[in-house]
C-alpha cells in the first residue's frame, strides 16, 4: 500500500457560512462549508424536499458518479427517477457531514485564522446534533422551511432522529433505518479498535500527517477491515466466502501458509480501497460523534421526551441479521415514539445481509420505503 | 506502550523430542520441545489422566501462578482439589501448544540447525492436528496409553475433537466446549484483522523483530482488542460498561474529546497487558492453525466419518450468548457424532457472558462438567 496516496483535492459544490457556527463543545467555527448535492427539482412551494443523511463513510454523491472513486453513487438503487425516493417527484438533498472529508468543513479544512494549515486533530469534536444543525443551515439556505422527509441508515438514521428531536416542526416524515437512539458499548468498542489502529500507524504522526505527505493508510485500512466485518452478517460472510482458499503466490503478501482465504483477500481489498477515498482524521472525528450519540441522555434519559413536540410520521426499518444495530434497538425507538403519541410504522425486513442490507438490493425494504413515502405524500397534499 | 518490552526468557518444564517430528505441511522439526504442567497424581494403572487443551492465548499454567504475569492460572475455577476436574482424583496434564510461546517449540525457539537464531516467520505452519500429535508424544512419554478425558474450550475444543478423530482409541471421554468442527468465515475475518494489525506495525519488521530488540506491541495490542470484543457478548459489554465515561486528563492518551468511555479504557488495558505475555509471531502461527481447522475437510467433507472409529463418550457444551462459536456449530458436531453412533450429551448453558463464559464463574457449566466426569469415571471403573 502506498503511504503517500493522499486524498485528491477536488472542488465540491458547497455553501460557505461565515457568520460563526457554535458547536455543542463550545467552539465557534468562524467558517463552515457544507458540501452538498441535489437531485430532482424543488417544486414551487418548496414542499417536496427529501434530505438523505449519509453514514460514517458515505458522502453526498448519493445517485451519481463519486468523483474520487469513479464508482456509481452509494444509493442509486434507492434514489433516482422511478426509484423508491423518486427524483421525478422529490427534490433530494444530501450534504457531506460536518467533520467529513468530501468538501464540508472537517479536519482536512484550513484552520480558522491559519490559512494553509489544516485543522487536523485540532478540529473540535462534533456531535450528531452539530451535523444536523449544519444541514439545517443548508436547508434554510435553499429556502426550505420544512423537509418533506429525512431519510438515512446507520449514522444517517441517527441524524434523522436528531433532526426530529432538534427541529420537530421541520420534518414531515422521517425514516431512520438500521439505527439506534444511542451507540452501544459493543459499537463503541469496535470504533475504538479502529481508532487505535490509526493511532498505532507511525504515519499518522499525532494527526499531523499532512506535514510528511504520508497518510496512515495501513492503520486506516485495518480500521476499515474491522468495521467491515460488523457490516456483514455471519451468514452473508459464509455464503459469499465460506472457507474458500485462493492462491496468493507471487503477490508478495505476507502469509504463513502458501495461500489465503477469500474472505481475507476481500477484506484487504476493502481496506486498501478505503484509504484512497477517506481521511484518517475524519474517521476519528466521525466515529467519536457516533460514540457520543445518545438522544435520551440529552433529555435526562427520557427518549420519549425527544419526540414529544413532533407531529412527524415515522417509518422505522431494521434488518433481521443486523448485529451492529439490532432490531431490538429500533424497537426501543418505536416504543419511545409510541409513548410520545407519534405516528409510527415499524418494519423488520427479513434479510441475511446484515447491517449492509440498507445499501443493497432488498426489494421488501424498497417497497416499504416507496409505500411509506407515497402515503405521506398523499397526506401532505403533494401532487403526483 | 514500551515497544522494547519483550517477553522474558523463562525456564518451563518440558520434554525435548529430537527424533524428528513431521508436520502436516511436510516440514520435519528436528527438535520439538513440549512444555507442560501436571496437577494431581497419576494412579498405578495410569488410567486417571485428564488432558486440558488451552485456547489461542492460553498456556499450560492452568491451576497455578502464571510465571510471566504473576496472576493465578486461567482455569483455577475448573481444575483443582474439589473442583469439577478434581485433582484429588485425576492427574491433569496441560501442554503449551506447538507454535506457542511458553516453552513449546514455536517462532521464538531456535531454528533447527541455526542456534541463536529464532525461527520467526520461518517457523513452518502448524495445524491443530500437529498440536494434538505433539501432545500425544508427551502423553506417551508420560507412559499413558489412554486418556481418561480430553477437555478444552475454543481452540482447546478443536484439539479435543481432533484428538478423538486422530487417536480414537486413546480418549475415553471428550469435552469440547464453546467450539466448532471448523473455523467460520467471520472468525477467519476477525483473525485476519488481527494479523493485518501486526503486519502494519513497523516494529514487526517482517517478523524479524528480535533483530531490533523491539516488539510489535501496538499491532499486537490492536489484534488483542479486536479479538477481545468477540469474546464477550453485547449484553456483557453493556452490563459491564454501558456508556459510562471516564476522565482521561493528564494520561497523555490521544482523545478527540476530553474523556473516554470505560469500555475503551478496558480494551486498551487488555491490549497493553497482552503484549507483555505473548509473542506476535506465535499469534500469527496459532490464528492460522485455527483458520485452517476443518475436521470434515480432512475426511472428504464427512464430519461423522471423523468419529466413526471412536467409542469415546462426549459432552458437548455451548453457551447461549457465544457469537464467536455459536450453539448451532456445537449442535452440528453433536449431530455428526450421533450420526456416527457415538455416545453424546449436548448442553447449551444459558449465559450472557459470551464466548468467555467457559473461563468464568458459570455454576451450571461446572455442575455439568463434574456430573459428566463422575458418570464416565464410574463407567471406566475409576475408583473414588
Amino acid at each position: 500500500m502506498d503511504q503517500s496516496e493522499t486524498l485528491p483535492e477536488i472542488a465540491h459544490t458547497h455553501v460557505s457560512f461565515q457568520d460563526g457556527f457554535a458547536l455543542d463543545c463550545g467552539v465557534v467555527l468562524k467558517r463552515m462549508d457544507v458540501a452538498y448535492r441535489t437531485y430532482g427539482t424543488l417544486n414551487a412551494d418548496r414542499s417536496n424536499a427529501v434530505l438523505v443523511c449519509h453514514a460514517l463513510t458515505g458522502d453526498q454523491y448519493v445517485a451519481e458518479r463519486q468523483p474520487v472513486t469513479g464508482k456509481e453513487g452509494w444509493w442509486e438503487q434507492v434514489v433516482g427517477p422511478g426509484r423508491p425516493v423518486d427524483t421525478n417527484r422529490f427534490f433530494v438533498i444530501c450534504a457531506n457531514v460536518l467533520g467529513g472529508c468530501m468538501g464540508s468543513t472537517g479536519p482536512r479544512s484550513p484552520k480558522d485564522g491559519e490559512p494553509g494549515v489544516p485543522w487536523g486533530t485540532d478540529f473540535p469534536p462534533v456531535t450528531i446534533r452539530d451535523m444536523v444543525r449544519a444541514q439545517q443551515r443548508l436547508v434554510a439556505h435553499l429556502g426550505i422551511t420544512r423537509l418533506f422527509a429525512a431519510i438515512g441508515g446507520s449514522m444517517g438514521g441517527m441524524q434523522v432522529l436528531e433532526w426530529v428531536a432538534t427541529f420537530p416542526e421541520q420534518v414531515f416524515a422521517a425514516v431512520p433505518i438500521a439505527t439506534a437512539a444511542y451507540h452501544s458499548a459493543q459499537n463503541i468498542a469496535f470504533n475504538e479498535v479502529g481508532r487505535q489502529a490509526i493511532f498505532a500507524d507511525p504515519a499518522w504522526d499525532g494527526g499531523r500527517y499532512w506535514q510528511s505527505g504520508q497518510v496512515p493508510s495501513r492503520g486506516l485500512a485495518v480500521a476499515r477491515m474491522a468495521a467491515h466485518i460488523t457490516y456483514m452478517s455471519e451468514q452473508a460472510l459464509s455464503r459469499k466466502f465460506g472457507r474458500k482458499l485462493r492462491s496468493v503466490t507471487a503477490t508478495g503478501d505476507v502469509t504463513l501458509f502458501g495461500d489465503m482465504f477469500e474472505v481475507e483477500s476481500y477484506l484487504r481489498y476493502q481496506g486498501s480501497n478505503f484509504v484512497r477515498r477517506f481521511d484518517a482524521n475524519s474517521y476519528l472525528t466521525i466515529t467519536r460523534a457516533m460514540d457520543y450519540f445518545d438522544l435520551a441522555a440529552e433529555r435526562d434519559g427520557d427518549l420519549a421526551a425527544s419526540f414529544r413536540a413532533a407531529r412527524t410520521r415515522f417509518c422505522i426499518v431494521s434488518f433481521s441479521s443486523d448485529w451492529l444495530f439490532p432490531t431490538a434497538e429500533s424497537r426501543a425507538v418505536a416504543r419511545a415514539l409510541i409513548g410520545a403519541g407519534a405516528n409510527v410504522s415499524f418494519v423488520e425486513i427479513a434479510s441475511d445481509k446484515g447491517h449492509d442490507a440498507f445499501l443493497l438490493d432488498e426489494p421488501d425494504f424498497h417497497r416499504t420505503l416507496s409505500g411509506f413515502l407515497e402515503g405521506c405524500a398523499e397526506h401532505a397534499g403533494l401532487a403526483r
